[in-house]
This record gives structure tokens, C-alpha cells and sequence, in this order.
């Protein structure tokens, strides 16, 4: 099944710590729209992404949402498993962005070989700067730039992720994607539209020019 | 001179750990407003705040602030050393916002540590949590608290740490901690001023109902 090919450090553990990290192993095949985690409510367990996409957001008291990143295959979600450490205080929702095969790494099956294993425990450090690093860029992005240029960013993410121009996507999703409300997603797509650079059609958003959407971010 | 007060895992490292983390040991005092690390122009090493106190930033292309996190005493700062991890990538500039004395560990030295040390590399992995948990609240408070309410908990915290009503504070300054326009600060703070919940005179912001804050935080 291959714990190696997900942990960079993986020969430089111990064969007791590599038989400890794979004797709890779970693995799981979810539907899009699974809900893998769930704040502090619970603490499943480290997810590796075998294939297929989960996005990491947070909620507001009122239900508002926003992506905070997204994980693909080959990636290792640390936070799904935040009881691991005191010092994670807030509460990330995890859901099957796609269909999803996934494994899942106990807590304290990880737990128990970081608190011993150097490699990994800087190897788990790594995975939490790039995510630390995801949310000081979502922070810049929040403040500084203006939602139309955040829009078309996540237009052409959107088209590099699916491989096409034409996004099957609600503007109510686009709104949880980027905190905002599905109204003023609707007004910018109208714009964008009335500028020929998207075409709107039900349930989906085309992009027409790809190349004044990049203006616009730039 | 007590490096194992700001190390809680002090104990578990090695008496030649213990050395090199204390032998490149430089010793700071700098004036208020001292810039001391500047993004990712320099990688000065990691700091321990001994006395005063720090603040890290983010600032957007056109010269806008926010405030992060902020660092008292027995703190350490990660992100002055940046470097030290690939996956870190973004910019963060610290700057003493009183007259500081602090130590600072030379990068190579706590690297070298932390790549053999389990206890330290999982401290380390403590420390950046607690900063990413600064983070997501930040987040959450952009995201979803308007700016009344943001103001009001950062002077009941300002108050707090000065242990006064009394905040000799400029606007500018408060906008830069906010990621605001002092405009824009000047306004609530009128507002907050006819309220009668603070009293505004030259370079200084009076809380004179610290109850009608609470209630505007809650």
C-alpha cells in the first residue's frame, strides 16, 4: 500500500515506528460532499489522499464559509487530527470536494512515533509551515485584494484543478469558497459577463477569456 | 543566564544540545520601535523575548499593516527565522514596540538541534501551532467581525496590556494594527467618542465605559 510514498522521511524511521504507523491504518472511500471532520468535535485521525480532493474551510457563527486550502493527492491533512497538539485552538471542517479514497493514520498510532522520531517530527512541521503558509496568503488576499481580482484567481484555479473552461459550479459554492455572499458573486459574474470574459449558464460558469482574467489578477 | 526557562523541554536535550543552542547566544536591547526582522530579506535567528515587547506584521504592497501576533515575555519567535524552513513562505516583519531586551539563537545551531531532537522539533511544532491558532482568529475576525467590534476588543486588550485606561496611541497606529485607514479609525473612534465610550484628546484614547466595549465585543 506504500506509507512511503507519503512520508518523505519514511527510511529514516524505525521498522517498529513504520509497523506502528501501519498497523492502525484505515482506509476509506467517501462521496463528494462526505464531511471527513468536523471541528473540535471530533479528532479522526491524520488523512493521506490516495485520490480524488477535500477542502479545508472554516464557518462562521452565522454559517458563512471560506476555504482556507484544498488537499490533493499525495497530501497529508494534519489538522484533521488537531487534538494531536494543545496549541491548535480553532476549528476546521473537512469535506470530500470529490470522491475520495483516502487513508486514515490514528492519532495516537502518529502521535506516539513523532514524539519520539525527530525525522517526523520535523517532517510533521514542514506539512504545518505550508499550511501556515496557505492562510497568511488567504489573509493577504482577504485584505488586500479586491474581490474581483479573487474571483478570477479562483476562476482560473478552478480551470487548472478540472482541466476545463467550464466549471460546473454554483455561484452559492464560489461564495463558500471565498467568504463572501451569494449575491455579490452573482452581481461580479454578471460583470465579468457583460465584459465577455465568462459566459453564465445554469449551473455553470465558462471562461471566455482566460487571458483578461490573468490581467486581472496580475 | 536560563535558556531552559523558555524551554519547557529543556531537560530532554542532550548536554551537547544544551551547548550549541547557548554558545552563538547574542544578546539584544533595542529601542521602541526597532525593526527587527524584516520578511524574508534577512533570517536573523530565533528570538526570546527576555523584556518588552514585539510585534509581527504583514504589509501589503501599498504600505497597509495588520497586525499578527504580538510577543511578550518568555516568548519565542519562530518566523525570525524563517529560513530555517523551506515550506515557509511568506513575510512577516517584526518591530519592538517597546524598548526590548531579547536573545537571539543563531539558525544554524537551533537547526542542527531541532534535526536530531525529537523534543525540540515537537516543541517547535507546539510553538508554530499556537502562532497558526493567532492566525485563524485573525482570519475569523477579518472574515466576519465588523470593524466596531474589532476595535473595541483591541483597546480592552491594549488596555490590558498597559494596565491603564489611558492608551497613548496614535490612529495611524491603531489603523495599522487593524488593517485600516486611519480615516476610517478616526470615524468609529468619534462614533465611539459620542457614545461617550472613550474620550479622544491629542495622542491618546481614554476608555471611559469599559463594560459598553464588552458588550460590543460579545
Amino acid at each position: 500500500m506504500g506509507l512511503e510514498s507519503y512520508f518523505p522521511v519514511w527510511s529514516k524511521l524505525t521498522q517498529l515506528q513504520q509497523s506502528k504507523l501501519t498497523q492502525g491504518l484505515v482506509y476509506r472511500q467517501v462521496e463528494k460532499g462526505t464531511l471527513l471532520h468536523n471541528g473540535s468535535l471530533d479528532c479522526t485521525g491524520l488523512f493521506l489522499v490516495e485520490s480524488g480532493q477535500l477542502r479545508a474551510y472554516i464557518l462562521s457563527d452565522e454559517g458563512r464559509e471560506i476555504t482556507v486550502y484544498r488537499l490533493f493527492e499525495g497530501d497529508m491533512c494534519l489538522f484533521s487530527a488537531s487534538c494531536m497538539m494543545r496549541s491548535i485552538q480553532f476549528d476546521i471542517t473537512i469535506e470530500a470536494e470529490k470522491p475520495t479514497r483516502l487513508w486514515v493514520i490514528p492519532v495516537e498510532a502518529y502521535q506516539s512515533v513523532m514524539e519520539e522520531s525527530a525525522p517526523l517530527a520535523n517532517y510533521t512541521n514542514e506539512v504545518m509551515a505550508s499550511r501556515f503558509s496557505d492562510v497568511m496568503w488567504l489573509i493577504e488576499q482577504i485584505l488586500w485584494k479586491s474581490l474581483d481580482k479573487r474571483l478570477a484567481a479562483f476562476l482560473l484555479e478552478e480551470a487548472a484543478i478540472e482541466g476545463t473552461l467550464s466549471l460546473k459550479i454554483t455561484h452559492e459554492t464560489i461564495a463558500n469558497h471565498l467568504g463572501s455572499h451569494r449575491e455579490v458573486i452573482t452581481r461580479m459574474l454578471r460583470y465579468f459577463q457583460s465584459e465577455e470574459t465568462v459566459r453564465l449558464s445554469r449551473g455553470c460558469v465558462t471562461i471566455q477569456n482566460q487571458e483578461k482574467l490573468r490581467r486581472l489578477v496580475d
